[in-house]
């Protein structure tokens, strides 16, 4: 590249653009990790959208009506950092520059949105940024639909490299995307043409330009260092009727000696090589020193949104108080007023009717009396709508005429499903839910983890939770999901047993505010066990006695989890009528169990007799409660799977594989 | 449709197509569960196909020069089913047929390669069937390289419906083909326009053709009910110089009441409807019953390849001797004699060295004397090449030029890549290792547990397994991926300490016959902690005394693996030193050390001693080695993780976490 050329045909936007490359320079070499040159070849388009296009104020960095920034190349890192530091956000001054990729700063190796307010979202698995895109863009039509385009009507924009398109999961949610003509997504393709093994070529000749108006986008192809043709591009997107991507020619480590290599993807540190880049930017203060001039016209960028933020407060001051409390009840995330009393009411109306129903089925019932009360819910399901029950009367479907429906038909796209349901929850305004097979848990995994670390309230709906499933065999009957999703960090794993704990496990699960929640439900029906009503939630405490034996006389301990509590319950009856004391213990969510004090949990599980623990999935996670966390505390025994499933219909396989009442009587024989 | 002008167009192809439809009529009426529509679809597909082009002898399924035909669409079994059985492979008498999706037959509900050697794959997942179409592929013409086009010569059909589409591991599989010139594959599209939830444009209006040109295939697109347009368009296809999709406009469930509906997608058991569907094909048979003539039409087809099988046979005859020798040992996955020999060697150098290396460069260190004597392997990296080490020097890369490489750039697709090593193993001949970050398991999960299901010995080489990987922080550090690879039955998980264990775990993985091996490698280097020569492959015991106490003075015992096993060392010279005994276990494998007889068990681990568990992961799956399967065998604690990572240096974040030796002792003596 002539970077001479391109400092002389613009040289306002150079310094601006170059200010960031300084950055990047200076911050991956302190630390001497990271990546420098995707900051550095996207930094033009990343002014010109700054500094013309996106519409925010960095002293307002959690403005309801926004634009969103997504860097879903998030080891770029430094890209989306210089910006919120030259544009004057006070979670960035110099000092989180220089401490980039340290302890504690906001400046993580990759975006966390945790870290700091202006972050949208956490990227670095590439792809997801992307999928989240998504969803951020469906919030927005359906907050637009719901509260109007005087309160909501933003754009969501999109920073994506080549490693976001060569993963699936970019599939998927560029043909939800298109499908659902997503006209306020706007992406802009890294197209530099290198990856860490060397050029793109190497593993994909993809036209990608042809793969996105495939599936229903429009395309422009621009030079990624023009100031101009961006402007032109962006302003043209914004009009448009379809998602946007705009393709950027551009240069990885523009300017440096690894301009346009692999070496250029990486940790730019070399000290000569790093004067020599910035003499040829013109750039002649020091490591961290943005010239005056340069940091004050960016944070008049900063600014720039500044009026339009009080023209919108002032629209939703103007809006009736009912309309403005419930925006911002919706934005916050608070659960309605209502939701605790429809809960207790179907509880009771549950637990006096003993419904014997698949758990699915009773997850249904649940939505059919949160929906009503909950307009911020958005429902969905990858392609097994009548399977996972997620759809109530009164949804409605989303779509490009109905952006007031609140169902999402996600098409046979776990992943992207998840990453979008992540998206909407970030977005704010949207409570997202929505169901596939538990074993299908595995496709959607990337993003499962993404909404714990990113702690975000989605709702798993995951049915099919076992070989309760049946014929359909080992490729679809999860056994270490519950597993998977127990050892994720921050991840609420609920198996209920019945109506009334599935309508308590909801409930917590939408009063979240910070925590994923995983709904592992049956396909097959399961007798009621709760079958008094309390008005208390008892799944918060995450365990709790169901049945005891008489004062004096307990000898076994039976703990069970969702369909396989009923069993235990059968099991108990044999015991107690062989006259051997059998508490039963319901186990709904581990995590919260294991939250509650110590003298809770030792009521519950106390010292002496034997344990048997009952799950139709494997021991993986069960033996800090069959054994105590610091040992010696019982004898102990599992009732369940130790392989894959099989084929067949479901009783014979839980005969097959010994996961019977008769099972476990025997195994509490075995160690009595 | 106007079944009558089918049916009169071409009679004798009507009455073969029609049996595939009849039979899967019938069986999943019996079964009543199944998905009756697909089959009944691509019925004509299907007899086209195997009656004029696919290249198979019933009498020999596991021929290995046979063309391979993959049902990614597999909740359409009994499409293969029918076939398998009409064209008269031994495995599958009309009794499976009846026994559709019963305990104990070969007719599972998705088709299951170990339960028969005629299934190639197991399906059901949507899209991994055609991502593992990729991986045959490459291994017919890698092998067509290294034995010649006498021995090695075929194609793979795949049949895929719209989810296999939407999933985003298609795209992985068919950039990944694209790029790679595949021109033997070839892949049919059952575009029928429905799925579970209905038409496909309630999710999707991708055009599909489009699609799959941008990433550099031939389509074509016809009729899939006109047997002559089938005709012709595999006959083009197979001369293509391109991978080739032929989109067949098909209706699902072609003639009942139920076609062209989502009902049809399903099981169709209604015996009115499936009377009047039999009626109007001209079916007058009954149940399960298949004219004789027309049983003996598909069985003359079942061997119509019996004289290419013999002629293949004479030209492997006709090799020499070792050539034919290592045709053989390759395509049964036996290891070469010298793998035992030049792992000893490189042993012997280690602990004479005492290396102190990252355990992936340890895995280099491996592959490079094992791959000049293992010419089977097939490394690779989904785009990290220098971080996984898993490219030698001698292997090449596999390109359209370079057949002979044994090196695949898969790109940024985990999925994709696992996906199509499950292919490379299931065709034979070829031994599929490749590597990505640990954490990136999430992407490639759903063809890891597939690995498993399948019995497939794929190896995993997953690097950067810890917080040690440092500043590129949580999204890229494992905490719970040892315990989710740990969890998935039939997985071996390897977590070596050093180059010696390294070797030890390669040894291992590359001599299972039916078990994926995941090898968990760090990133930062760690030291030699098996300084003495033995010949003998401790790892094989998946655990082992390192350091022991004195004779009777043992009080605790430290368990470790990977780079906590030299923390462990320190502590227990810490404890020593103070004078409490300590014994340190290495366990490199928890699956191996669980298959020891109990002795050797309890002599690693002998009751008594506090247990200290000490991993840079979650808790889960630590608890049996630490309070033993029964309870009541030690008193214990774990040094690891319980929440995600950070990012900083590595050093800071073990101090950070506490994992140290300090942290260690500590934890001892609260026990003591």
């Amino acid at each position: 590249m002539d970077i001479a050329a391109l400092r002389s045909a613009h040289p306002d936007h150079w310094s601006k653009a170059t200010a960031i490359r300084a950055l990047t320079l200076d911050a991956v070499a302190a630390a001497n990790s990271g990546h420098s040159g995707m900051p550095m070849g996207m930094a033009d388009v990343a002014t010109v959208l700054f500094g013309k296009h996106l519409k925010f104020d960095a002293s307002a960095p959690l403005w309801h009506d926004r634009d969103r920034f997504i860097l879903s190349a998030g080891h770029g890192s430094m890209l989306l950092y210089s910006l919120l530091h030259l544009t004057g956000y006070e979670d960035f001054p110099l000092e989180q520059i220089r401490n980039f990729r340290q302890l504690g700063s906001r400046t993580a190796g990759h975006p966390e949105n945790f870290l700091a307010k202006a972050i949208e979202t956490t990227t670095g698995p590439l792809g997801q940024g992307i999928a989240n895109s998504v969803g951020f863009a469906i919030a927005e039509e359906a907050l637009r639909a719901r509260f109007g385009k005087k309160l909501v009507d933003h754009h969501t924009y999109v920073i994506a490299g080549d490693g976001c398109l060569m993963e699936g999961v970019s599939q998927e949610a560029i043909a939800l995307a298109g499908r659902q003509q997503l006209s306020k997504l706007i992406v802009f393709w890294d197209n530099n043409n290198i990856t860490i093994d060397g050029e793109v070529g190497l593993a994909d000749r993809t036209d990608q330009v042809a793969r996105f108006q495939a599936s229903g986008w429009d395309v422009q192809e621009i030079d990624g260092h023009d100031p101009e043709a961006i402007d032109a591009a962006i302003t043209r997107a914004k009009k448009g009727t379809r998602p946007q991507m705009i393709a950027c020619k551009t240069h990885i480590a523009l300017g440096h000696a690894a301009q346009d290599t692999a070496k250029g993807h990486g940790a730019l540190t070399d000290a000569d090589q790093l004067a020599a880049a910035k003499e040829a930017y013109g750039w002649t203060t020091g490591p961290f020193e943005v010239p005056a001039e340069v940091k004050s016209a960016w944070e008049e960028i900063g600014r720039r949104g500044t009026e339009d933020r009080y023209a919108w407060e002032g629209r939703l001051a103007d809006v009736s108080d009912r309309k403005r409390a419930e925006f911002e009840r919706t934005m916050a995330g608070e659960a309605p007023k209502k939701l605790t009393s429809v809960i207790r009411a179907l509880k009771k109306q549950a637990a006096e009717a003993r419904h014997k129903v698949a758990t699915r089925k009773a997850s249904e019932m649940v939505l059919e009396v949160v929906n009503p009360v909950m307009p911020e819910t958005m429902g969905g399901s990858a392609d097994l709508t009548g399977s996972n029950n997620t759809k109530t009367g009164d949804l409605g479907i989303f779509d490009i005429d109905s952006r007031d429906g609140r169902f999402v038909h996600y098409g046979i796209r776990e992943h992207g499903m998840a990453a979008a349901m992540n998206g909407m929850a970030l977005h704010g305004g949207l409570r997202p839910y929505s169901g596939t097979f538990m074993c299908f848990t595995d496709y959607a995994r990337p993003a499962m983890r993404l909404s714990a670390l990113m702690q975000q309230p989605v709702v798993y709906v995951m049915t099919h939770d076992s070989i309760g499933l049946g014929e359909d065999g080992p490729t679809h009957q999860p056994v270490e999901h519950l597993a998977i999703s127990r050892a994720t960090p921050n991840t609420l794993v609920f198996r209920p047993a019945d109506v009334v704990e599935t309508a308590e496990a909801w409930e917590l699960a939408l009063t979240q505010g910070g925590t994923p929640s995983v709904l592992s439900l049956t396909r097959q029906g399961v007798p009621a066990v709760r079958q008094q009503h309390k008005a208390k939630n008892l799944t918060e405490q995450g365990a709790y006695v169901l049945a005891d034996a008489e004062a004096g006389k307990r000898q076994v301990i039976l703990i069970a989890t969702g369909s396989e509590v009923s069993l235990a319950m059968e099991a108990r009856a044999t015991l107690e009528a062989e006259g051997i004391g059998t508490r039963v213990v319901s186990m709904p969510c581990m995590e919260l169990f294991a939250a509650q004090p110590e003298a809770y949990r030792k009521r519950v599980l106390p010292a002496g007799p034997v344990r048997i623990g009952v799950e139709a999935g494997v021991r993986m996670g069960w033996d800090r409660w069959l054994l105590g966390e610091r040992g010696r505390e019982a004898k102990a025994a599992f009732v369940g799977m130790s392989s894959f499933g099989a084929s067949a219909p479901a009783e014979v396989l839980f005969e097959h594989f010994g996961i019977t009442a008769e099972g476990v009587v025997q195994a509490a024989k075995d160690l009595l």
